[in-house]
């Protein structure tokens, strides 16, 4: 029942400005807020709010909940007497880890190691990761250059002159921290009064769908993208910012769900590497499964993807895999106090399990294709509303004609029971939990074609 | 007993390079391991090592362990079935808040709000904390500069030009992600390679302790310090990069424990009112009640200390509080996935229930007063090895002759059963848990006065 959802929906919505007004209300910017919900009484895909309603959850907290609200393997890792400890004695990692600390990563976080990269950092959030990913490449970048570790007395007292920049592209988004929202282009309101760094933005490539029937028009486009990346890497060499590092997500998420092909990934790679500049491939959204590869760069089939990949949301936890040549040299140089949080290693390792046993990866891929499949269909019954369907694996979005209408379209489908995100201008974005089935996609195709023919 | 130590501490030391040739050692650079601990044992002050040893922890996981290791409160909360699923649900708290989340800020953090500072931001870490702080300002400065919160479009496409900066102070440390990065300059190593911005950085006082036998030269310091900073602010004005926000820790920590008097401080917060800046004080490391209250900026007495305070630490989750007039003025401007976790905000609830039921503020003013009374004892009878103990409740330093040495009385206390942190240059830093009791203090000088004698 749909009832009584005033109360939750509108409990904070108008209240800005009018300051204690509510006391359910936090006492901080709180116009973001959709709704309350109950967390105990959810389960699976299905998000519960305070007053009752039973939502099914296309959305994910933001992509973040990997096998569903409250599954009982993750329960029984906090009921378990023995993990205890993790929970409350959270350590500084990067001095004193627990004793369990390197089969935990072992029996986790290593099992999904990307090809080449052996080596992997703990960290907490996508923020973090990507900040310290960040660093990593700058310090890797110097000591290249100085063909030592050490670094001189003029390198000590330099740190504002011979700067160094990353390439990110525009409609990236790796997050919002000042070194994160240098590369972050999505939203103009998100970047709005904060200072940032002179550093080159490169075209994404603007593909037509479904990108099988626009292999031409595609393939030139993305050939544009990179020579115009490449001069880019020149010019900012020529400006004395050498860029040491690319940074690009295998599918542009915040941004509005951007694809590229294999090819143009393959080829940019190619390019960063013959400018010595390193490859970040940022997997925080796409990572985790969602695509039917538990790396999004996997279905590029390449053979040396990446120099650095980093991870969080769906992983729980934070941190970037990279290649042995990128290690620091010294120690404190990517560091903080708590360096991740050994709980949600606990937490990840059982979601590892689960991912497995349940094999969830070739789920996603036949519950992908339904999602994808019925998308294709209602695009072709309603081409006035709909475009550009486009996905891997569950990992979807389409496009709606109007800013107006999409956001309409995303209301509407919560108050039937159906909770979706929006992303970029006109994309609605697909992100359930990885066991989302077949039968959950019809749930989602029957409420949404119901709007669609209502619109 | 402390037998067979070297396991434990041997474990990963000089192992960087040979990746793989320990099992034990994780893939990353690991050469800030002290050794592996078995937290499941440890209580209370009492950290246990993977081979058994119990050892008095006066420096807890870089000051952010509140009641000590396994507390039964803690471990009641995580045992609790009401609260598991605060455990494995972590959702997006600034868009789907549980329902009882405004209840556990209001039982938790906002019992702890300072003076003037009615509303809070939850963030996950001190970076996350300080890096939204500072973006808090920066909007907060623009908004007041345009008299209205509609940028224009310039506004919107104009993010390098006319860049606003924050003002901090040599030997200061707030954090390593790059927008925390530019303002911490407690050592070059961690700043070297990182682009950076082109803020101004005030002289902080450098002391002579014990502050009330150097009362006019201190003053004399001060003030030197204070004029040069309003020099800056006005010079960077001038330079068309104002100083949005000058940020300041009540007690630089990392930078070698440096402190200044309650005067200082509330000119300081003068000055950059006067300036048109926010005053933003760091309590990453000293919030939480280790200097005898629970901020330690509430030593000045001041009625209108900041208007910004951050924490993380001890207070197990991050985020900062802030006055009214400083809230953004639209959703998403300070935003990420998480926004902390709930899981620690009911740890932290727990935290601050302890620290009223055993009156444990109080506790530390009484051992704070006994360990740094030892620590005059200590310097006046070896004036060539000891000098400058200083300290506000149990938030204690005190200073060793060289770097070396230092160094080698740290190894020897850890050796004899007792585990210390150095910071700044030349300084031991004592930072137990706010349950360290005056026999605690009483089994670390005696240790302490063994190794001195015997130096
Ligand atoms: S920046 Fe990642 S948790 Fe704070």
């Amino acid at each position: 029942s749909h009832g009584n959802k005033e109360y939750a929906y509108l409990l904070c919505v108008g209240m800005h400005g009018e300051s204690g007004a509510d006391a359910k209300c936090p006492p901080q910017n709180n116009t973001a807020i959709n709704f309350f919900c109950n967390y105990e009484e959810s389960r699976g895909n299905f998000l519960v709010d305070v007053d009752g309603n039973r939502m099914l959850d296309v959305y994910t907290q933001i992509a973040s909940i990997p096998i569903g609200y409250n599954h009982p393997a993750l329960l029984k890792v906090v009921s378990d007497p023995n993990n205890a400890s993790a929970f409350v004695n959270r350590p500084a990692l990067g001095i004193l880890p627990p004793e369990s600390f390197v089969d935990k990563l072992t029996e986790g976080l290593l099992t999904v190691a990307p090809k080449g990269l052996n080596r992997v950092q703990n960290m907490a959030c996508g923020s973090c990761s990507n900040e310290n990913a960040y660093k990593a490449m700058f310090i890797w970048y110097r000591n290249k250059e100085r063909g030592t570790s050490i670094p001189s007395d003029a390198d000590l007292s330099s740190c504002m002159i011979n700067q160094l920049s990353i390439l990110s592209f525009s409609g990236a988004f790796h997050g919002r921290t000042m070194g994160c929202l240098a590369t972050t282009h999505s939203k103009p309101i998100h970047k709005l009064d904060v200072p940032s760094f002179d550093w080159p933005i490169a075209p994404f490539p603007r593909l037509q769908y479904p990108l099988d029937e626009h292999v031409r028009e595609n393939a030139q486009e993305e050939a544009r993208c990179l020579e115009e990346t490449e001069d880019l890497i020149v010019k900012w060499r020529h400006k004395g910012m050498p860029v040491a590092g690319v940074v690009i997500e295998p599918i542009q998420a915040e941004g509005g769900d951007n694809h590229a092909s294999a090819a143009f990934f393959i080829s940019l790679r190619k390019i960063a590497s013959k400018h010595g500049c390193a490859f970040h491939v940022d997997e925080v959204q796409t990572g985790g499964g969602a695509t039917g590869r538990f790396w999004a760069h996997e279905h590029w089939g390449a053979e040396d993807p990446a120099d650095i990949v980093s991870f969080s949301k769906k992983l729980l936890t934070g941190g970037f895999f990279y290649r042995d040549e990128m290690e620091t040299d010294k120690p404190y140089r990517i560091f903080n106090t708590w360096m991740g949080d050994p709980s949600k290693n606990l937490l990840l390792a059982e979601v590892l399990n689960v991912i497995r046993q349940e094999n969830l990866l070739a789920e996603v891929t036949r519950t992908g294709k339904a999602l994808l499949g019925g998308l294709y269909e209602l695009q072709a019954k309603y081409p006035n509303l709909l475009s550009r369907a486009r996905g891997q694996g569950t990992f979807c979005a389409i496009d709606v004609c109007k800013a107006s209408v999409r956001d309409k379209l995303i209301l509407q489908a919560r108050d039937n029971g159906v909770i979706l995100g929006g992303c970029g201008d006109l994309s609605i974005r697909f992100r359930p939990a990885l066991i989302f089935k077949e039968h959950h996609v019809h749930m989602f195709l029957n409420v949404f074609s119901d709007l669609l023919a209502a619109h």
